[in-house]
């Protein structure tokens, strides 16, 4: 065969996404969820086919090296010390929010008055009654225009979006029983260190808002209906530990020495009534030795069941009680068919996907939204909702555990 | 090699257990927990080396007919229709009571009145305070020498008792989370009829009894503690059922047709605190759609973690916290050697047994426990105890969920 | 409610199963096997509805203090020491071969000479010429009215029995892969001592006899057809042992110390092709470290496949490929519905079974054929055929593992 | 608190991994594997601290329309369409080959003749003696300093990187049994068209160059030694299927109507012997119904035992037979721990990786190679000798399974 000779190449080079509008990310805060939301920020426009093309503009932090460091780290081209700032930037069409939920409020606040849209981390915020002015301020904006939307990410795995079509298409009935635990363990170690997560004045609550507010939404999701009221227990089981030594992570310092009170829960469990009826029950822990990051649900319903485990997030369990009882059984749906939700952009089946996903997804799906003008599911109003949840829980774990609605 | 002549046996033909002084059984029932019993007298002896032989002697039904076929079948040698005929008999050393939870209190008093052992199925009784009488009448029975057990058969699969005796052992520290579920799923067709588990005038209550009964004991019994107070949820999904078109089974007759009140619970989901601070959530369903028996259990302590499923009795998971981080994990543990509880008298590792062995090994235990003149584990003291858990579920679902301590 | 007085009983005592033909058993061995069958033939008519009784009339061992032992343990009435005074009976109906292989022949052939009912342990013997006569002497005795069975035991779990059942009705389609094996992990430790199972002479092979036999026929069963050829590997990985301390168990004796060489393989491994095309790979092993009892079989068909594991054998997997994409997956058969093969007669839903009810279905089947006077399935021409692979095995290792046909 | 005003940001722009010398890849081939291929270059320098920046320069393909498309989907600055054009340019430093392995073994020689390093997809050639060329120039070109690695991805998948550190750390001792299968089912349907991959000329073998490739190099990997000889059957099921309706993907173009034969094929067991002695068993096929991407592998070794599934890839099980009977068992270990391989720069514990992350670690362990000028693990080298093996499987399933020595 013979050897055609190079030639030089007819196409001039370009930038991935060139000729889409761009989408103008800046990020305030880089620690754990400031990463995942880098990742999925420049990964969603290489995987699926968006409208817009998410540019990673300008990440924030308080501290102008390390922040400069994590830019390079995960790809962001421009730097502020100053959220402020970066709000005040006429390059940054969108706000995404991943800083301790006490500061959440203030910056998402500011970012709907700037004209951006927001994209802000949950627990939406640290009270029910912020919760309540981001979701005005949201729904105003979005007369303007502008989309919020709030970073439940575990609506975004193939398995829990395969679940909820699953549900909505009615293939478990009238539902009966949703339990769910989110179960992880490393608080087990008194010694530990007293990070900002174990104090109420950053973090709101612990295990509460940091998980509890993960498996309210995903359960009512799922479940497609809203909890009509609870009843809590919560528990801190170490109430001293140590100091961190030197400066916390993100935009939180802490003293450098000595203990230090938890002011949060360890754990809470809580029951439920859905307004169908259904019953839900509910655990969310860092004492669960041994399991790292077991969110699990499970929802019975008259003609079905499914289940789902983070910890096995490609499988999605499900039991079809219209099979004859002779075959009828849980089947592990391995959730990565070209038909299941997402998958058609991502590898053959068996392929699976990680953790990281759901943050390319939850990309890709509010690019979509803001292309269209759609509001974002979910949206401020329903980290408002499960902010409502949490206060409920708080308040029956206050009142002797006694049923406690949740406001509407 | 030359063929030896057939010799005359040398041996007579005798008796299994021959030798021994035989322990006289009289079974009240013959449903599902007559039928398990009767397997665990028939095949204790047979398995272990035991001080004294069971002797399947009276069976005791109100049908005669049906009761002399039973008897047949299970392989008792003679048939009471009065269960006082049965307590009368001489040549019954202990009475087994199989019948529903409304006759347990009369007929274990009289049985323990007339110098009998008592075998009783659980639950202990249909209030507390039939327990309580119960109690106090096999205490004054221990100091005549006559013992009185109740069936909590699930303490008896050898991954739980392994389990107790790596809790006792202290491989999980300090307990922080106990969480239980027993799903079932044969209430979910509505059109399932009306039995006397359905009716409090038999059944004292639905799941609670029936399930919560064995959740509530052997999450105490693992735990090696007791429940302080619990907050509780229960509901009826279907209030209304087809009456079964005729006779009930076992002693209790019910009417032939139109439909009927479920007046017991489907479902009871509840939250407690343990005596040292753990946390507990129990659920007990019999609409969990799929789970056909899935009683699981998991302990959380500060040194470990350990996980059962009724499902999958032969296994038990343990979680060694003071592993190496890298190389840590929930391990499946296969019950089947033989330093494991009950198995050397069993098959070569890897031989798993079955539901009904939790009852031979229960015969066992109180054969051995008769021999000794050592009080049976549990104790109708302890069947009464969580009897009083059960009350304060009961109490707390009436009053709002709120916390009720359990009565000492 | 006026107390009804005690009334004598009406009913006479009778014992089990009075009336019914009785089918006097007369077992030969008391080892593992012969305590796996006693438990079978003494529960077979207590669960299921016979048309005979089985007694347990006689046991034999060589040691007649010990066979007196385990005649009471078991509960076998009479004692011989001598396997031809146990045939030479009158008081037996069927003789039970629980010895090693080496004796299978010479007893079946004297059994159904004295025009016994036999069932023989697998592997039927060590050498397929030995199961060549045993097959022609079983047909002969056929004509007589005599049936003969071998004890593949796995043939009767009841997931196992479904399997075949699903199969036969083609759930699977044309199939292509049988892959299976049997892991155990007893000969791990070098200092395991030289009993009877390492000695060629007594146990004819090693993993492929013992555990070869097992998945050979389990294999072609669930498949329904045989293998044509095979290819085989066979290694033994630790030639030398300690001798047993003291004599063997059972009818074998060993010398006392020192150390004696392996003669039987430790591993078979071999692939081979069924005669629809399909291909199937085998492993026989007892070094699967941790692996105690994994006889794991799958078969993947055009429309579906089928998985089972005899650590969970009260599990069948199906994944039925002519589900929906988005919806297929293995699905987890809890193989306890009254429905299923066996079940009728056991426990609830989710009430699992254990090893040995493969005896007592074992010895229900052969009751039923032997009252019908129908061929056992599996017949001794079973056993023949398996060892006929067994040996295209030895073959196909000895030459370099070319792949060699099974005899027809 | 003061609201601190917006202050202009004091830092300029830069691009991710600014400062760090580049090493600007030329991909060719934009299917599957390219697609992967891209995640992982795009990736490796936002996650793990690379001495050299992975630049995604120029993308290969010969239709430059479906070029220029993917490589604005897959991020790649530059197009050419013809690869000896790519190799030709001076502004890539390392041609990354994803085509076909009909064309791997004249594309790689070209690149290293040209001076690229060279990463080549497995396998390495569709034959051995293409293998052994390759082998010779990448020897030679590493003289020059150049690198040269096959792209053997499943060797970065954190579990079996850490069942690596685990082997040669001698936690399994000797080693007795590796068992290794990968089963696809995308074959199933005889409807499936006849595309690149079923035909010899481009794919050279079916499912053993294509999954039995990888699972060679993975046993041989994990065990640290290499095959000795092998034994094979194979089988081409479905011999005629319908042809694609148009042209193939990627560099491969299709008749477009009727039917075409099957030249590879479909399925591929064997069996083998380590050099050390231990045994090994191997099944490649894409006709295990339901089955999607089981790359299943277990390790038995005197002391312990591995096993992973590439279906759960977050997961590793261990079995650690020093550890007492009574608690010994298969350990889960979730592989998300920092201190386990590749992990401490990703998510905190618990937060599994996907499919995709192997190829994000193989570019972040060639980088390091690169910039350390030490030989990359897979070498080429690596690559043939599993070549060898492949063609003593093909061999041997030629001479009617015969045992085939692995050429050296």
């Amino acid at each position: 065969m013979e050897q055609p000779q190079p030639q030089p190449s007819a196409e001039p080079e370009t930038e991935p996404g060139a000729g889409k509008p761009p989408l103008r990310v800046g990020l305030v805060g880089y620690a754990f969820m400031g990463a995942a939301h880098s990742q999925g920020w420049r990964t969603a426009g290489r995987v699926f086919d968006l409208p817009r093309e998410p540019v990673l503009a300008v990440l924030c932090g308080r501290d102008g090296v390390a922040a400069r460091t994590a830019a390079d780290r995960h790809g962001w081209a421009a730097v502020e010390t100053d959220w402020r700032a970066l709000i005040a930037r006429d390059d940054v069409d969108l706000v995404d929010i991943c800083t301790p939920g006490d500061s959440h409020a203030e910056i998402a606040l500011a970012a709907l008055a700037a004209g951006k849209h927001v994209l802000c981390e949950k627990p939406l915020a640290n009270s029910a009654a912020e919760a309540e002015t981001m979701t005005r301020a949201a729904e105003e904006a979005y007369g303007r225009g502008q989309l919020a939307m709030v970073g439940f990410n575990y609506r975004r795995v193939p398995a829990t979006a395969l679940a909820r079509r699953m549900v909505a298409d009615g293939r478990l009935g009238t539902l009966r029983h949703v339990r769910v635990t989110y179960l992880q363990d490393w608080l087990v170690d008194p010694a530990f260190p007293l990070t900002w997560r174990l104090r109420k004045e950053h973090a709101g609550s612990g295990s509460l808002g940091d998980l509890g507010a993960h498996i309210v939404d995903l359960a009512q999701y799922l479940a497609g209906e809203r909890l009509a009221g609870v009843s809590a227990l919560t528990e801190t089981f170490v109430r001293e530990r140590p100091l961190p030594g030197g400066a916390g992570s993100g935009l939180t310092a802490m003293p450098a020495a000595g203990t230090g009170t938890v002011t949060v829960d360890d754990a809470a469990l809580f029951t439920g009534r859905f307004a169908s009826g259904a019953l839900a029950s509910f655990e969310a822990t860092r004492y669960a030795t041994g399991r790292k990051n077991a969110l699990r649900i499970e929802l019975n319903g008259e003609r079905g069941s499914l289940s789902f485990d983070l910890e096995r997030l490609n499988e999605l369990w499900f039991h079809d009680a219209t099979e004859p009882g002779a075959e009828a059984g849980f089947r592990r749906i391995l959730v990565t068919e070209p038909d299941h939700p997402y998958m058609a952009a991502w590898w053959p089946p068996g392929h699976g996907l990680g953790y990281e996903h759901t943050f390319v997804h939850q990309a890709r799906d509010l690019v979509h939204a803001i292309d269209e003008g759609r509001r974002p599911d979910p949206s401020f109003a329903d980290g408002l909702q499960v902010q409502r949840v949490l206060a409920a829980v708080e308040e029956s774990a206050e009142k002797n555990s006694v049923y406690t609605p949740v406001a509407d």
